[in-house]
C-alpha cells in the first residue's frame, strides 16, 4: 500500500468545569485562560460557576448529576476548595473512560457512589502543586488545577503524580450516604433549583415503586410518585424521577421549596410502605 | 488533473443557544455537555439563559434581536418550554439559510414577523422526541433538543423528522403582531434592558420618521425620535432606533423604565402627526 | 527537497472579552455571534460582563489582573464605553505579544502601568468606525470593537487603522496611579470580590516587605503583610499578596469590605515603618 489512510485528527477532547468562583470576578476567566494557553484545542464546557461558595455538597451534586452527560473522553475539574493551601491531597476519579479532578474533600463522594459507571478508579495527583509555573498560595483553581487538567486532558500519564488510590480512601461525608432501608429513608436536600425543586442524595430508582410515600421530617406531607410535573395535581407535592439522576421533591407549578419550608443542606426522612 | 485541489476544512458550525434555565443550575452545562459528545467540531454561542423563566415573548424578542448577527448557516436552538412533556410541536424555521429551533409556543413569532430575511421556510421537528437515547420527561433541553440541534447542525435532514410546514401554522401569539395604523401604534414592551431601555415589538423604521410623537399609553410624555443617546437631553425621553432591530422607549444616562413607570408585558400606545 | 515539510495548522488564537453588558441581555451573545462569523476558528475566553456599568477603573483592574494569563498572542476586548457615540479614540496596548483593545477612556491605564512586559507598543484604531457594514450608533461593542478584534486576530496589520502612538498618551485616570512613597502610600479599592476581599490599585511587591503596616484612612487598623489566608489570625485583616498582581486588603473566613467599611472606589491610606 503506498498510500496509507491518513489518520484523522481526533476531535477536541472537553474539558468541564464547575467552581464556587461566580461569573462577575475575573477568576473563572483567568482559568479558561490558562486552558487555552496549555490546551488550546480543546472545547471547555461550564457545569456552573455559582455553587454557594464553600458548599461542597451542592457542588458534589452537580457533578454527580452532569458528568454522565459529557463526552466518554473527557475531563471534568470541580474546584469548591475551602481548604486551599492546606495539605488536602489532590485526587482523581475515573468513572469508565471520564476523569473526575477534584480536592479530596468530599466534592467526588456523590459520583463515587453513583452505580452508572463500570469501571471505577481513583489517582492521587497531589504532586501537581510542584508545577513549573509560579504557584499563588490563594488561587489553586489557576495555578494548578488549571495546568493539571489540560495536562490530563491532553494525554499525560494518570499514575504519574502519585500513583493509583483505592476510591475508597476518597474522604466520604455524611450527605453522600444517605441511610435506606425498608419502608424508611433519611437523606439531604444537596440543592435547591430555580424552579424550587428540592434534589435529595437519593439516586432515582433506590426506593423501588413505593406505596403509600410520605416526607415524615423536616415536615409531614404525603408524596405522590410520579416521573412527570403532569402526574402531580396542582399544587400538590411529588417525589419526582426526574432528569438528574436522584430524587427530587416537586410541587407541579410551584416552590417545593417554599410550599414545604425546605432549604439546601436541611435533612429529610421519607417513609412508605415497606 | 493529477492533484485535485484539497477541499479546505469547512470552518465549524455555530450553534446559538438561548434558554431560561439560569447560569447557577447545571442544566445548560449539560445542554452543552451533550452537544460536546454529538457536535464536538462546533462553538457554540449563548444568547441567554437568564429569560424569565417560562416567558416566551422575552425569549421571542432575544431571538429576533440576534439571528441577524450569527454566521449565515447557524443553527440557533431556543428552549424556552412550559409545554414540556404536552404534545406541542417541536419546530424549525428557516430564515435564509439560518435555522432557528423551538418549540411550537410563539418563541418564533417575532423572527417570523421581521422582513430582514429573502427566505422563509419551517419544518415540523416533533419526531425527535423518538430519539434512541434515554429521554427524560422533564428535561427535553439537554435530551431532545439538544440532540437535534447537533443533528441537524452536521447535515441531517431538515425535512426528515416531520416534513415541512406552513411557517402561517406556527404558534403567533398578540405580543408578536403589534397594531400599526397611520398616526397610532399599540404594542407591547417584550424587554427592560440592564440600563433601563423599554424594547417594544415594533421594528425599527415601522414608523417612518414620526413627527410631534408621544407616549399616550400607560402614560403620557412626549418623546423625541433618534437614533443617539445624545440626540435626547439628559434626562428626557425617546423613542430610540437602537442596535437590536426594534424601537425602544429610552431616557439618556438614566432608565427609562424606572422614569416612565414601564415593566415587561406592559401595553402601550404611541401616537404621532399622521 | 520534493515535498517540503506540511505547514502544521497553528492553534486557533484567543480573544479574550470584559465587558459590562451583563450576562440577562443578548448583548454579549451578539459580540460573541459576530466574532464566531468573522473569525471562525477562534476560541472565545469570558473575563467577565458583570463589570459595574460603567466601572471603567473595576474593568481596568479585571483586564490588568487577567491579561497575562492568556497566551502570548491572544488579543484582548475590553468594552465599558460611557463614551460611545462620542468622539473618544479607540486604542490598542501591545504587551509583549498580546494585544489589549479599548476605547480611549484610561480602560488600559493599569495594565500599561504594571511592571511584567518587556514591551509595550500603542496603537491608534479609530478607523475601525469607518468599517463596511452597518454601525449602530449605541453599540460599537458588537459593530465596530467585535470586527475589529476578529480582524487583528486573523492577522490585521496593527499599524493600518490610524498607525502606532506614544503609550503616554492614553487617556491615564489618577486611580491608575497611586502615590507611594517611603512609609505611606495612597491608592484605591479598585475592586470588591465575592469573598469580600478589597483590591487596591497597588502591584504586588511595590511596598517591599512593611513592617507596623497599618491602614490609616478612611478607617484606622493595623494590617499584617501575608501571602496566605493562613498567615492571619481568623477574623484579623491583612494585606494579602495574592492572586491577582495586586495587593487586597483581607479577612481570613471573613468580608473585609464588611469587616472595615470599605466598598468600590474608596481612597485609601497605607502607613509602615519607613
Amino acid at each position: 500500500m503506498l498510500f496509507p489512510k491518513k489518520k484523522e485528527t481526533p476531535p477536541p477532547r472537553t474539558i468541564g468545569l464547575l467552581t464556587d468562583f461566580g461569573m462577575a470576578d475575573p477568576y473563572v476567566g483567568q482559568m479558561k485562560a490558562v486552558l487555552a494557553k496549555k490546551a488550546p484545542a480543546c472545547t471547555v464546557v461550564d457545569i456552573s460557576h455559582e455553587v454557594e461558595p464553600f458548599n461542597v455538597a451542592q457542588a458534589g451534586f452537580f457533578l454527580a448529576a452532569s458528568y454522565v452527560h459529557f463526552p466518554g473522553d473527557a475531563v471534568i475539574l470541580a474546584v469548591v476548595d475551602p481548604g486551599v493551601g492546606t495539605a488536602r491531597r489532590i485526587v482523581g476519579l475515573e468513572l469508565d473512560e471520564r476523569l473526575l479532578i477534584a480536592p479530596d474533600n468530599g466534592l467526588l463522594s456523590l459520583a463515587l457512589s453513583t452505580t452508572w459507571a463500570q469501571s471505577v478508579r481513583a489517582y492521587d495527583f497531589s504532586r501537581a502543586v510542584d508545577a513549573p509555573d509560579k504557584v499563588s498560595h490563594t488561587f489553586h483553581g489557576r495555578d494548578v488545577f488549571a495546568p493539571l487538567a489540560a495536562w490530563l486532558t491532553l494525554g499525560g500519564d494518570r499514575t504519574g503524580l502519585g500513583g493509583e488510590i483505592d476510591p475508597a480512601s476518597l474522604v466520604a461525608p455524611d450527605w453522600a450516604t444517605p441511610d435506606v432501608s425498608p419502608g424508611t429513608a433519611t437523606g439531604h436536600v444537596l440543592h435547591v433549583d430555580r424552579f424550587g425543586n428540592c434534589v435529595l442524595n437519593l439516586e432515582a430508582g433506590c426506593l423501588g415503586t413505593p406505596n403509600q410515600l410520605a416526607l415524615t421530617a423536616p415536615s409531614h406531607t404525603p408524596l405522590a410518585y410520579v416521573t412527570t410535573y403532569a402526574q402531580m395535581p396542582e399544587g400538590a407535592p411529588g417525589l419526582l424521577e426526574g432528569s438528574q439522576g436522584f430524587l427530587e421533591i416537586a410541587v407541579n407549578q410551584r416552590s417545593a421549596a417554599k410550599a414545604l419550608g425546605l432549604s439546601m443542606g436541611d435533612e429529610i426522612t421519607l417513609t412508605w410502605e415497606a
